[in-house]
C-alpha cells in the first residue's frame, strides 16, 4: 500500500483517508477564519514582553500581509488545501513558510493544532449563527406576512388531527413564526456561549511563556476568553453539540410547518397551493405534483438531530484533554448547520409563493367544529361548564353550521385569531436583525483593525 | 376484559393503562402547581368583564380556599390521585366538585386539559430548573474548592489519553467547574424560554370570551404570556426538549468528570481516592472497591440524552395542534430532570470527600512530559518553533526529569495552572445563586398574593 | 443522612437509591428465572468431579426444594424483594440461607452476581421474545383477515401522501402484515443470538475449578453456551441492544399503521372507523372522538428506539469486563419490551374492530388516479412508455373516472391487489406460531426435568 | 436564481441541490446494479405474454448490450452521472435512449423510479454485506491468531476498570473475536431479510399488466420476491435501518476493542504496542505517539449509530407508500456501511502488527488479584463460599503474589483462559467465509446468465 510522509508520522493511504476524513474538503470553509486566528496569535506574540521578541513588529507585518493574501485567494476560491496538508492549518503554515521562510515556522509558537481548530470553529460558528439568525428572521417575516394577509380567512383548528374549533390561517401561520422566534432566542444563547476565545490553551495545558489571552480575544472581537485552558479544550464537542441543538430546534419548527403543508395540500383538503417550483412529478404517474421539498425538510430534521446526537456521543464519558474523536464532530457540525440554513432559505420563498384557498378552507367547516363555542355560549348564559359540555355532547346533532368568519371574530383576546398583535411580531423580528447587525459590525471592525485592511476584503 | 367509565369515554383496562401510562404516579409531582394554575385561572375568570360574572368574588374565594387545602394535603403527601381520575387535573376537579358542588364544575370554563398540562409543566420546569441551578452551583463550588486546595499539586496533563504536558490538579478540577458554569448559562436560557405563561390557549385556538391572558400570566409570576394561542400548544414537547437539552449538557460534564475519576483511581494511577461510601464491592471478588457511582453517572448521561431524543422524536413532523403523542414526553421529561439533579447532588459530596494523592501524582511524571516546555525554552532562546520541535523530537532520550512543581510555576498566564483566577469562579457561582434566589422570591411573592396565604405553606 | 449496611458496603440512602435505580421493582419479573438459573448452577456443582463434593446430592435436592417454593410464591406474587436486598439475587440467597443455613451460603460458589444477571436476562429475553412473536403473529393474522374481508374494496394508493394509483384495502392491510412477518424474522434472529448460556463466566474470567458449562447450558434448555467467558460478560448490553433493535422494528411497523389509521379516519377521508373503545374524547370539545391509541403508538415507537439508543450508548467505547453502566440497561430493556408487547396486544383488537367504509373509499377516487393505468394502456397499444407518459401528462383534463373496482381487477400479478396469495400469509403466520410452540415446549421440558416438578408450576 | 428543466419539473438551482442532495455523487456506486436491475426488468418484459410484445427478443438483446457497455464504463470509472440527470436511473435511461432511440424510452414500462431505487439498494446491500462479512471474518481471524500466540501470557482481568482476577491475553483477544462472530450472525440475518426482490411494485401499487415478479427475482439471483407490492415500498428505510443496525453492532465491538487498546497502551500499563503506522504525533508535543486510529474508531461507532437512528426517524410514523423522506436515507446508509467496512479493514493489520509486552503484563499483577482464587481454594477445602469470601476480605493484607501463569493454568473449563477451543473459532470463521463464497458465486452465476457475458466483467 502506498505510504505518505506527513508532518506527524508515516501512515498508509487507507489509514490517512480514515483519519483525515473529509477534512481537506470541509476545511475550505475555514481558510479565512484560520488566517484571522493566526493574525491575532502572531500579533499577540509580537507584543509579548520577552527579549528577544518572539516575533518583531516587522515580522508581524509580513505574516499578516501573507495572511491577507491567502484570505484574498480564499475569497476567490483560489486557495487549495492538498491531501498531504491534511488540513487547513498545515496548508496555511506551508504556504506562509514557502513565502516567508523561517518566519513561517515561528507562527506555531505557543499554540497547538487543537488550539487552531478550536478558534477556527468558534469563529466559524459565530458567523454561521448570525447567518442563521438572519435567515430565520426572514422566514418569520414571511410567515407573519402570510398570516396577516390571511388573518380573516377561517381554518378548522385541529387537535389529534381531528377537527376541533374554529381558527384562522393567520393564527396558523403566526404560530410557526412565534416558534421560530423562540428558536432565535436559543440561537442567540448558543451564540453567546460560543463567543469565548479558546486561544492560549495550547495542547490544553497552557504554556510557560507570558501569552496574553485577553489581548488575543479582543483582537478577534470575541466577547471574552474562556478562562481555564483545559476547559478551552474540553469545551470542544460541547460547543458543537450546543449549536446543533439550537439548529435542531429550528428544524423541529420547520418539520412541523412542512407536515402541515403536506396534509393541507392533499386534495381532500386543498387548503393551500404550493408554488410549482417547489414540487416535483413522478417518473411513472403523469398527474403528480408532489410536495417533495416539504418531505425532505421533515426528513432533514431527523438528520440534524442525528448529527447532534452523534456529536454528543463522541464526548460522553470522554476523558479530559483533547481526544481525536472530536474530529468526527466537524462534518456533523458543518453539515447540520448547512442543512438548517438551506432549509430556512428554501422555506422562505415557498411560503411567500403559497396561496390560501379560502373557499376550500371555509368548506372544511362542519357543525361539530362549533360545539365548544356553543357550550361556552351556554356558560355565558349561566350554565356551569361541565353541564354545558355534557348537554352539547348529548345534542351534537342539533348543532348548526355557523359562518366561520363570525366564529373567529369572537376570539379577540391576546393571541387569539382576532387578538394577534402584529407589532409584537414586527418587534421581535426587528430585534433579531438588530442583534445580527451589531455583532457583525463589531466583528468586522475588530478584524479590519487586526489585518490593517477593510474586512471583508473587497 | 374489565371496562371502566371515565370522563372521556369507555375503555378497557389494558387500553386505559396504555393511554394513561405512568401519569397517575408522575402527576403527584404536579398537584401543587396544578392548584396554583387553577387559582390564577379562576381569579382571572372572576375579573372578566361579563355580566353575569362567570365566577363571583365569593366563589373565587371558596375555590381558592379549596385549592389551598389540597396544596396543604399535597405537601403532607396526603392527596392521592386515583386511577379513575386518570390525572391530576381531574383529581383536583373531582375533589373541588365534591366540596363545592356546581362551583367545582365551573372552573374548567375557558380552558382545556391541555391548557392545564401546559401550565403545570411550565411551572414545574421553572422550579426544577432553579433547583438544578442551585445544585450545579454547589458542585461547581466543591470543584473549585478542591482545585484551590490542590492548586500546587502537579498532575500529568493528557491528550489522546497519553501523557502530554505538565498540569495541575487545580487546573483539572476547575476545568470541570467552568464547564458546569457554562451549563448553568444554558439552564438559565431554558428557564427564560420556559418562563412564558401558556394559559388561555384552551384547546389551542382560544375562546370566544374576553379572557385576560396577561393577567393570568402576572398572577402566576411568569415573565410574560406566550402570544399566539396555537403556539402555546405547539410549544409543548419543544419546551421539554429544550430543558432536557440543557440537562444533558450538565450530564455531559458529569460523565467526563466521572470518566476521569475512574481512570485516575485505577491502581496504576492512584491519583485520587474516592470516599468509600461512594464505592461498592463485588459479590465474588473480596478485594474490590469499585467506583460504581462514577460508572452509573457516565451511564445516566446516555439515558438523559436518550430521553431528550425521545421527546424530539415525538414532535418532529407532528402536525399543528395538540397530539396525544405529547403525553409520552412527561415521563422522559420528569425522569431526565430527576436523574440530572440526583447526579449533581451525589457528585458534590463525592468531590468533597475525594483526596488527591500528591505522591502518586508526582510519580506519574516522566521526562517526555517536559518535551514541549523544553522546545519552548529553545524558542525563547531564538530558535523557530518548528525547528525546536524537530530538534527535541530527535533527541527525546536526552530529556531529563524536571521537578514538576517548577514546571507548573512557569505557567502563569490567564487560565493556566498558576494563572487561575479564583475570584472569577467565585463571582460566576455567586451570580448563579443570586439568579435562583431572585427568581424564587418573585414566584413565591406572586403565589402568596394569589392564594392569600404565605407560600410555600408552612 | 441515613446509612444502610448492605452486603457490599456502607452507603448513604440517596446513593443507594441512585445505584439501585428501579432494580428492586423491576427484579420482581426475574424471580422465577433467577431460581431456575440457581437450580442449574447448583445441579452442575453437585456433579463436579471434586472431593469432597462442593454440593452433595442431598444438598442439591434441598436447594431445589427451596427454589421451587420461591417460584411458587413468585407465581402468586407473594415473594417480595426488600430494598436492603438491592436485587433479586440477594433476596433469593437471603431466603435460602434463612431456610437452609450454611447451605444457602454455598450456592454462590463459582459464580458472581454478574453471572446471575446475565443468565436471568437471557432467560427473561427468551420468554419475552416468544411472547412477542405470538402477539405479532396474532396481529398479522388480524391484518390479513381484515385485508381478506376487504380485498375487493378499492382504496386510492398514495405516494408523497398524494393520490397516486388505484389500490385496495386488502393490499393496504396485508402490506402491514408482511412488514410484521419480516419483523418476526428479526425477532427470531435475536432469539437465536440470545439463546446462549453465559453461566460460568464468574466475574468474566472463569474459575480455577472444573465447572461444566455445557451441562449448565443443557440443564437450562439453552441452544448452546457462549464460549469465551469474557465475552459472556462483554455480550451484555450488546444482547439487550439487539433485542431492542428487533422490538423497534416492530414498533416501526406499528407506528406507520397507526399513522395511516389517523389520516384515514380524519373526516375528510373517513375511510375507516375505529372501535369507540380505542378512542377518547376531549375535556373541552364535546364532539371529539380522538384516535389516542394510534397517537400513543406512534409516540411509543420513538421511546423504544430511544431506549435502544440509550443501551447502545452505555456500552459504546466501554472497556472490557463488567462495568456498572450496564445496570442502566435493565429498565430500558424491560420497558422497551413491555411497550412493544402492549402495543401489539392493543392493536390486534383495534384492527379486529375497525370497519372499512366502502362508500367513502370509492368516493376518494378522482380521474387523475387512473393516469398511470391509462398510460400503460397506451403502452399495451404500442406507444413507448415515456411518450405515453408525456401524452397523458399533457392531456390530464381528458381523463375520466373509471370504476375503481374494475381498475384493481386488472392488477393480478403476484402481490398486486388481485394477486395476493392468502396461503402465503397463512403459512408464514403458522410458521411463527410453530417456532414459538416448539421452543416453549423444549424449555418447559428442560426446566421440569431440572426442578423435578412439572413446569410451569400449577 | 438560475432555473433548470428536469424530467420531473422546473425548479431553481438551490432547490435542486436541496432535493438532489449528494445523489449524483453517491449514485456512482449504483451504476452497475442499476444496469443489472434494468437488464432483468427488460428480460421479464420480453417474456410477458402479451401481443404485441412490449419488448421483442431482439430489442432485449440490444438493451442488454447497451447495459453491458455502461457496466464496462462504470468499472473503468468512465460513466459519469450529470447534475441534470439527478440520479443514476435517469443517467442510464438517457444514455440508452441516446444509443437506442425509442427503445430506450420503453425500458421504464411497468416500473417506477422508486422501484429502481429499491432494487438497486437491495443489490448494493447484498454485495456490501458480503464484503463486510469477509472483512469481519478476517479481523476475527487476526484476533484469534493474536490470542493463540499469546494464550499463555497472563493479563489482569478487570471489572469496573479495576483489577479483578487473573486472565490472559488469549482470553482478551478471543472475547473480541467471538463478539465479531456473533455480529456476523446479525449481518447474515440482515442479508437474508434484504435478499428479497422488490421489483414489480411500480409506484407501490402494481400494474395492470401481467408482469412476472418471480422471474425477475430469479433473474437477479434473489432468494425470493417480496410479496405485497405496497410492502415492497414500505420496506424501504426499514431495510436500510436493519442493515445499519447490524453494522452498528460491529462498530460496538470495534469501539470496545479500541477502548481497550487505548487504555492498555497508556504508559502506566504499556501492555501492548501498536504498530507505528497507526499512530500519529502532535503538532506541539514532540514526544507524542497517539492512538488516533483507535480514537476515531470509537468515535465512528457513534456516527454509525447516529446514522441508523437518522434512518429510523425518517420512517417512524411515515404514512404508507413512497415518501420523499426516504431519499435522505441513502447517504446515511452508504456512509454507515463504508465507515464500518473501513474500520474493519484498518483494524485487521493493526491487530496483526500489535505486540504484547509480556513483562509489563505480568508486572501488572498485584496480590489482591488472586483474592477470589484464594477464596475458591478455601471452598475446595470445605468452607461455604460466603464465609470464605468474608474471611479473605478481612485478611486481604495476607494475600501473596502468585505466579500469574500458574493462576491461569488452573482455569481450564470451557471458554476459560486455558479452556479456549481454537477449533471452535476456526470453524465459525470458516463458516462465515463459506457463506460469502456461496452467495457471491450464486449471484455472479445469475448475472452472467442474464447479461450473456461472464460477470464480473474482466
Amino acid at each position: 500500500m502506498a505510504k505518505q510522509k506527513t508532518t506527524v508520522g508515516i501512515i498508509n493511504n487507507e489509514t490517512l483517508a480514515y483519519t483525515a476524513g473529509r477534512d481537506v474538503e470541509l476545511d475550505h470553509a475555514l481558510i479565512t477564519v484560520d488566517c484571522i486566528g493566526t493574525a491575532a496569535h502572531v500579533t499577540m506574540l509580537s507584543k509579548m514582553p520577552v527579549q528577544p521578541k518572539l516575533i518583531t513588529e516587522d515580522e508581524r507585518k509580513r505574516v499578516i500581509e501573507g495572511l491577507v493574501e491567502i484570505i484574498g485567494q480564499a475569497q476567490r476560491n483560489k486557495f487549495k488545501i492538498q491531501l498531504a496538508d491534511q488540513d487547513v492549518h498545515l496548508a496555511v503554515e506551508r504556504t506562509l513558510t514557502k513565502k516567508l521562510g523561517d518566519l513561517g515556522k515561528k507562527i506555531h509558537t505557543c499554540r497547538s493544532r487543537n488550539d487552531q481548530v478550536a478558534v477556527d470553529l468558534r469563529l466559524y460558528a459565530k458567523e454561521q449563527l448570525l447567518q442563521t439568525l438572519d435567515e430565520a428572521a426572514a422566514l418569520a417575516a414571511a410567515l407573519v406576512s402570510f398570516g396577516r394577509k390571511n388573518k380573516m380567512v377561517p381554518m378548522v383548528g385541529r387537535t389529534h388531527m381531528q377537527p376541533g374549533m374554529p381558527s384562522s390561517v393567520g393564527l396558523w401561520a403566526t404560530a410557526h413564526a412565534e416558534s421560530l422566534l423562540d428558536d432565535c432566542v436559543g440561537l442567540i444563547n448558543a451564540y453567546e456561549l460560543n463567543d469565548q476565545c479558546p486561544l492560549g490553551s495550547a495542547a490544553s495545558y497552557g504554556v510557560p511563556l507570558p501569552i496574553d489571552r485577553q489581548l488575543t480575544s479582543d483582537l478577534l472581537g470575541f466577547g471574552r476568553p474562556t478562562h481555564n485552558v483545559l476547559y478551552a479544550n474540553n469545551g470542544r464537542g460541547k460547543m458543537e453539540n450546543l449549536v446543533l441543538s439550537a439548529m435542531s430546534q429550528v428544524m423541529l419548527t420547520l418539520s412541523r410547518l412542512s407536515q402541515d403543508l403536506m396534509i393541507f395540500t392533499m386534495p381532500e383538503f386543498d387548503y393551500f397551493q404550493l408554488p410549482a417550483e417547489f414540487c416535483t412529478g413522478s417518473s411513472i404517474m403523469p398527474q403528480k405534483q408532489n410536495p417533495d421539498v416539504c418531505e425532505l425538510m421533515r426528513a432533514k430534521a431527523s438528520r440534524v438531530k442525528a448529527a447532534e446526537l452523534g456529536v454528543y456521543d463522541l464526548i460522553k464519558g470522554s476523558p479530559t484533554g483533547y481526544n481525536r474523536d472530536l474530529q468526527e464532530a466537524k462534518e456533523l457540525f458543518m453539515e447540520g448547520i448547512a442543512t438548517t440554513r438551506a432549509s430556512l432559505r428554501i422555506m422562505t420563498p415557498m411560503i411567500q409563493g403559497t396561496k390560501a384557498n379560502k373557499k376550500k378552507l371555509i368548506a372544511g367547516f362542519t357543525p361539530d367544529v362549533f360545539a365548544t363555542d356553543r357550550a361556552l355560549e351556554l356558560v355565558g348564559e349561566g350554565m356551569p361548564f361541565r353541564d354545558a359540555y355534557h348537554y352539547i355532547k348529548e345534542n351534537l346533532h342539533e348543532l348548526e353550521n355557523i359562518d366561520p368568519t363570525e366564529a373567529i371574530l369572537l376570539k379577540t383576546h391576546m393571541g387569539a385569531p382576532l387578538g394577534l398583535d402584529w407589532e409584537y411580531f414586527k418587534g421581535r423580528i426587528a430585534a433579531v436583525k438588530e442583534t445580527v447587525r451589531e455583532e457583525r459590525k463589531a466583528f468586522n471592525r475588530a478584524v479590519s483593525k487586526l489585518l490593517g485592511v477593510k474586512y471583508p476584503l473587497k
